[in-house]
């Protein structure tokens, strides 16, 4: 099986890839479109695509080449973002002066590069960062990466878990051509715009509560190039074609411009996450 | 009139401050938490902090630091981002080989640059792209950045508005120790968390619609910390000491565990902007 991801080797989506596939082949790509077009053409049967992180909110790009294309969101997978510091073999944190990668991973680790006191160097990617440590030699120098690219490029971990804020995670989506009918606990993401009449977001969300359907997650965001209506994502526990589920999507297109379901998958075990209510 | 402002001279925050600001000194902060200590002592009056953007979504961090600040927001601008592609005067456009810019800057100009076929270098930030670029002298290189920063540093603006998508504006909001009565068209932000109770949202959303206020922003988001919990961003219309908006927010305490109101301010006039409903 290929799975099609973002990034090069090494890169978190891969080791996210490699946590919730047992065995996949991961086709690095450029960019999030090729990603979608290679799915879509059917060249990979599934790609992993980030949707939201817990520190940098949802990735508005990801939903709008959701809307774009006619794939099926048919799993997910939380990914706690670990951010490695990464040397030579024989290099020495006491050694270290310089560490470079992205500038949001630099970000995440602010306060322990403080701490070691060393000049940052932003580059494009974490894997890359890597990389580019290798190829340079250099042994007063670091990269902040995931622990896979540290074992893709034979270099050793000086640390592991340098992010100052341990709730650091990142959804990941699994998305398909095909609809795979869901297990066990379901999840169902859909995006929807709401006619501009009073009180339109209570009522639409009025079609869950009314039949006890729990949301996981609400977010307006308003329209590019359609200034006066907003999209919201919303996510809520039930399968599409369950009786209740139908039913509320009915009712909720009576309220909207556009609905969209994204699709309906089996619930990453979480323990940490609970309905909204 | 001194204000606080995250980045350097030539920042996007900084253009906002002059266009919101008829005259203010804009004061450079390193970090968004510096910007809340200077405004917290009274060293700066006002503090001018972006909380979301249009493609890249809210800034939580921002909203951590405004619960952790007994700061209100006393006011919002909508700055449309405007990226610059900047060189030496004397450069010409057919001869620049290489950009350099923050990568969320590189990012949101992709097209343009495979476009003109340049190679491109990361840097920390916009606006320190400029500054670096006019130390180097090098006149094959460009940077991209605000028109402010240009103007800062004598530098040409070879093209204006090199972003792919245009809908791309950032929401900044003014911070004080004081709260200042507002004028006219009024908007309240508020932060809640529910308790967990069936249909929690959807009782928090009734408190709103049962009294005609209509809602302009909603955002669920797990909380750090406390994985049973969400925080929920809301912006609604109407001013926090009118009886209806008192009622209601009584009402929400009912179901709340934590519920603090950011502020009431004046409404930015941006047409393009209207109630979810």
């Amino acid at each position: 099986m290929k799975v099609a991801f973002q990034g090069e080797a090494g890169a978190y989506s891969e080791e996210a890839g490699h946590d919730y596939f047992v065995s996949a082949e991961m086709i690095p790509c450029e960019s999030f479109d090729i990603v979608f077009d290679k799915v879509f053409s059917g060249e990979c049967q599934s790609g992993l695509i980030p949707i939201e992180n817990s520190l940098a909110g949802s990735i508005h790009h990801n939903y709008d080449l959701l809307l774009r294309h006619k794939l099926h969101i048919i799993g997910e997978y939380y990914l706690r973002v670990r951010h490695c510091l990464i040397s030579f073999p024989d290099a020495h944190l006491a050694g270290i002066t310089h560490v470079m990668s992205h500038p949001q991973a630099l970000g995440q680790c602010d306060g322990y590069l403080r701490n070691l006191g060393v000049k940052t160097r932003p580059v494009y990617d974490t894997s890359g960062s890597v990389k580019m440590l290798k190829d340079s030699g250099e042994r007063n120098t670091a990269a902040i990466a995931s622990k896979r690219a540290a074992e893709i490029y034979g270099m050793q971990i000086l640390e592991a878990g340098i992010e100052d804020n341990p709730e650091n995670y990142t959804r990941f989506i699994e998305i398909s051509p095909k609809i795979v009918a869901p297990e066990g606990d379901v999840k169902t993401s859909i995006v929807v715009s709401l006619k501009n009449i009073p009180g339109a977001l209570f009522k639409a969300l009025s079609v869950f509560a009314l039949r006890d359907i729990d949301l996981t997650k609400i977010e307006s965001r308003p329209q590019a190039g359609k200034p006066w209506e907003y999209l919201f994502y919303i996510d809520f526990l039930g399968v599409v074609n369950e009786e209740s589920v139908r039913r509320a999507l009915n009712h909720l297109d009576e309220y909207a411009i556009m609905l969209r379901v994204l699709g309906s998958y089996t619930r990453f075990p979480l323990d940490t996450f609970k309905p909204l209510a």
